[in-house]
């Protein structure tokens, strides 16, 4: 059997992307969003706005946009966004704007024997479509953070909704604890790149035998972006002083990755 | 992507005897046990009178075995014990106390491209172990129910410890959305032998395309046992029904088996 590996990479920014506009094509039926926020300020085109609201804005969105309706209707709606939606600034569907180097690394781990797996702070649903696109990473080998489901009988239909309720955040202490749960040992490799991913670093390179750990350090404002330990999201400040201690190898992106996107 | 299929066969009773095995080993440094039930009927060998407290007793024998402890701890005490272990009448190891047809069809289906996965009301660490020496499926393959989880440092190492608490169970409703959770997307097939898998089977064959549901029926009295509608352990009531209904595949054991156990 071999040992799991897990990559860490978020596309959490592209779940907001899709819950925003999942806000704006539900709009019409919601007409009270009009006067609540943060839907007021998102329908006005005021994103910064939105973004003073911080990260409860950002649960409200995805709670507006991920629940109450049945995991197929999610699932096919999540496939149409993938499908029609463009990178801003790039023009280019969201599943091309993942990172060349990491897509290399899967690639050759799984050519070496390596199951890989994606262990996301994002929720799951979402992640494993864009996942199985973009990384050709099977559904049951994505772990992220959950909503409650139940299952009903709908006109004798066996059918899965998706409830407005957390079940499982997969992030920080929260990522080993979801290694376990779902995949159910100790990977031998671990890569990430905010401190969300630093118990899983560190429960990863605790394991006895050979361990890898590595960071993606955002150090590249022209071809993507540079932050560390002064961002709002995706802080990388204490993984970064650990990855020192604990002789986890640190990526330069700006001076290591030839190329960023495919 | 090959889609999955599910096998549902629950060595819950093995769990329950490594419980019971436990609490024995235990018992030393918990004298209070003497004057609780179960713990007291239990290490008075009366295990009728444990038997006549229910699930509720199971689920204290449970408790006391399988938390506190942390995921490595409890890892190496069910490997220890399916080592040591042994079968009260056949004397064999309990990974050799499984089902041989069932175990050919796996093999079967992994041939033709299918991934296997067991979707067991036992708890999913119990499990996990049993089903990599018993079928060879990976522990990520393997979903249960389970308790909570924490992640801690202890002394610098990073720790999981299983907790007194329920995280979730893979029963009946549960079923169905434990293979949304943990596998996150809807099997092909699926095998069942209890009333605990009939929304598993429901869900599975509602899918569209083409869609197994079986049931094994326990008729075998001589080799096995022979029980039905009115068992207490592993029901089979409802799903027999709509077995007939829905035309699920319902195998006879002692008619349709050659051979029960390897």
């Amino acid at each position: 059997d071999n040992d799991g590996c897990l990559w860490a990479e978020q596309p959490v920014y592209f779940q907001l992307l899709f819950a925003a506009d999942e806000v704006r094509r539900l709009a019409p039926q919601h007409p009270e969003w009009q006067q609540t926020e943060p839907f007021r300020s998102l329908l006005a085109g005021d994103m910064k706005a939105v973004a003073s609201q911080g990260e409860k804005a950002a649960a409200q969105l995805v709670a507006a946009s991920h629940a109450n309706m049945t995991t197929d209707e999610f699932d096919r709606r999540v496939r149409a966004w993938l499908e029609s939606a463009r990178h801003p600034t790039t023009g280019r569907p969201y599943t091309q704007m993942i990172y060349q180097p990491m897509r290399e690394l899967l690639d050759y781990l799984r050519a070496h024997g390596y199951r890989t797996f994606i262990v996301s702070g994002g929720g799951v649903d979402f992640m494993r479509v864009f996942a199985a696109e973009a990384y050709g990473i099977p559904t049951d080998q994505v772990v992220g953070s959950s909503g409650k489901v139940s299952f009903e009988m709908r006109d004798g239909v066996p059918t899965l909704v998706k409830l407005p309720e957390i079940n499982f955040i997969d992030d920080k202490e929260g990522k080993p604890v979801g290694i376990h749960q779902y995949i159910g040992r100790r990977p031998v490799m671990a890569f990430g790149n905010s401190d969300g991913d630093l118990q899983m670093l560190q429960y990863t390179t605790a394991g006895t035998g050979p361990r890898f750990g590595m960071i993606v350090h955002h150090t590249d404002a022209r071809r993507e972006w540079a932050y560390d330990r002064d961002s709002h999201v995706g802080r990388l400040d204490k993984a970064l002083d650990e990855a020192a201690r604990r002789g986890w190898t640190v990526v330069n992106m700006s001076r290591d990755w030839e190329r960023v996107f495919p």
